[in-house]
């Protein structure tokens, strides 16, 4: 099987069958990551570059890791520093980094769509990384990995996702994601921060945790983030964990073995308390290691693809 | 054959001789560079540091990928975040990577002349990366191994290179590198930014685009640093496109298989029209994959001498 | 023979034994950094990622390319660009550079004791690389290392550091570590710069340079961190070169084959005159050298011993 597009640009145009099949190559490639040699050559001679237009060390680090381990070659590129400061056009830079003989790009940016305008103009395969409130597939598979592989399946779960909906391209691809695989998604937050419409791509939508958690299988924290306090939509800090903010107290709605994720870096004492971050039912730190893993596998198999498909 | 210096700091000083040789290594390397698996054993076991005083991530880019390519160790210093900032030497920032074990230092230095002053302190090959209005000579390289790729040989053909040739080391590179291979140099820009005593250098002058492309073989505009305007030499943007933009019409003038090179970035709409740089002349991206051939090339002879050298 | 505890956090804790363990280790690591061939399997299918909330160069790159020489997958993280700037904890940063499968964890923090926090929640190794005033115990090995390979022991040497005594955490891990190899070690700088106390450590305490360098064995010249001068503990840069610097002559006063140190980068004509820098008793760029086989040494066995511990 193959993957239909040369890029990974969101979750709204994969197939179930498509989002299966890089979750079960991601299973053998965290073998390597766990094991004591972490060097794999399914990516030797190949190249990867990130291309970043917002700051992240997480997932640049994740996606630079994930490549080594494939023994591939990498380079990265900070936007801050790069050419689009003399004002080149985000076109031409992508031509530029393909005519460098790179197969893969992997892209953030704060606009939505860049990643797919860059994709139609270069010959590698682009991966979206984040781009502006649009999608983050890579860590909407992380999550979704890291569920299967507690619970075997999400079909018939119950997902609640909490928090800032409005400007999270996290929720909006675990949504495309994890209703495409058959589970119930429930999400809650501050009135503000609740896009419109939200019943259409089949969610359910609250006013309060206490309702999303109800019965829950799995408890998803988006995080807030503090440079967006100011647009004046925010509620404060204070007033978003008084009345959003996980407890353990507020954990015992949902079933008990519910599990807890949050793509982290968590505002510890916001959307979590430290208690419910370094509790039992928490995979904050599985939900890292698992992003490697489905980096890996992305990564193969894009790579895998284009390769047969020039052979052809 | 050898090269005769242990550094590459400018085609003022190699023969056209050393200048072949690196050309006809170029194309060995182009194999691996656009081949399935871009992964030679090369330079195994050798050292090279990018040291970039000034910005640019196509050029560090290049040399990094290249370097990879080959199997070598890399790693990159930025002198914004380096031992510099700490009031240290040029020679001594040197000799400390030096003592690391690094083979080849590639400089990039807004100061003319700062790779030859690190070049006689330091074991390491330096190759120079540009050096303020002085010389790119890897640049002129792959320029000169485009034109060679297409048409054969440079000798005999007429190139024009419209723009600021007063700031220009792209420039100055090329016209030691291009009149020793036998081709005839035309030059045109705003008479600021013309400087003196080019004749002597074996160039035509001219102060129209138009003359100067008369039946050219190769046009090649060069860019124009918008963070030099305010010096007060320069023309606005929209006059320079005016009197020396390259669009179709223009371009008409020269010979109807002329070949199109810019360094890049292109301002699109001012050295050349999107047309131009879309068109079926412009050969825009491959110099790129060229810039990295070559360096792949220069890189191997380097460490190459070095090694048997030290037989010796 | 293996090292007691998983991290590398200071000299204070090592034994006498241990420090000549990873000495004895790093002479054969200089073996491959110093042959044509810098590339051995040591740390295959390892992972070493630098943590540096302090700008550093040359320590980073050195352990970038020490890792590098052993075929380690490396990352690098510049905590201005990182998570923590979102206000990530350090321990949480830990944990998620721990779940991406990191095997040692090279960190710089401007605060005393952060690596040893880190230490404690992860389980990778915790190299410091420096913190706050407390120790830099990297350095010290290689200063040690270079000493011994020219004078065989440190058993009945006599060294001499000369220099801002109170803000040196390579002053304090080499008292650590050379009075355990039994030197004799002085100390000499502007009184201000003294920290009371150092009796207590067996070290004996000058005001004055020409003092402490009597008979002196060793002497080693800490570097005037010029954005400490604001704080009012310091004489000018001519003050503090007047009574303090040391030059040919005043290195009179010492053995006739002293060997003379220093961390780098040097002001010179501040903490050394040129003569002083580039004479024949100035090991600076050697102990360079030295610095990259030790850290090889340490990066070698911390992951050999976790790789062993973790079989029984």
């Amino acid at each position: 099987m193959f993957l239909e597009s040369k890029d990974l640009l969101g979750l709204k145009d994969l197939s179930a069958e498509e989002i299966m099949y890089i979750l079960d190559t991601a299973k053998t490639m965290k073998h390597i990551l766990t094991s004591k040699n972490k060097k794999a050559p399914h990516l030797q001679g190949k190249t990867i570059v990130t291309l970043f237009h917002e700051n992240s060390t997480r997932t640049r680090l994740s996606f630079e890791l994930a490549s080594k381990y494939l023994s591939a070659n990498t380079a990265n590129i900070a936007a801050s520093s790069s050419s689009i400061a003399k004002g080149e056009t985000l076109i031409d830079t992508g031509r530029t980094i393909d005519s460098m003989g790179c197969d893969v790009i992997v892209m953030r940016h704060p606009m939505s769509g860049a990643p797919h305008l860059l994709a139609r103009h270069v010959k590698a395969s682009v991966i979206n990384a984040g781009d502006g409130m649009n999608e983050h597939p890579t860590q909407a598979l992380l999550d979704m990995f890291t569920i299967m592989e507690k619970k075997g399946t999400l079909k018939g779960l119950k997902v609640a996702i909490i928090g800032d909906i409005y400007h999270s391209r996290v929720a909006r691809s675990n949504i495309w994601g994890m209703t495409k695989l058959g589970a119930e998604v429930l999400v809650a937050g501050p009135a503000t921060l609740l896009p419109p419409g939200m019943e259409n791509m089949g969610v359910k939508v609250y006013n309060t945790i206490q309702e999303a958690l109800i019965d829950a299988d799995v408890v998803m924290g988006l995080r807030i983030q503090r440079e967006r306090q100011k647009s004046g939509l925010f509620p404060t800090l204070r007033e978003y964990s008084k009345f959003f903010g996980l407890d353990d107290k507020r954990l015992k709605f949902a079933k008990d073995d519910a599990l807890v994720l949050h793509p982290g870096p968590v505002n510890r004492g916001v959307e979590f308390s430290s208690g419910v971050v370094d509790g039992d039912q928490s995979l904050i730190n599985e939900q890292v290691t698992n992003g490697v893993a489905v980096r890996m596998a992305l990564l193969y198999l894009l790579t895998r693809r284009n390769s047969i498909e020039n052979i052809n």
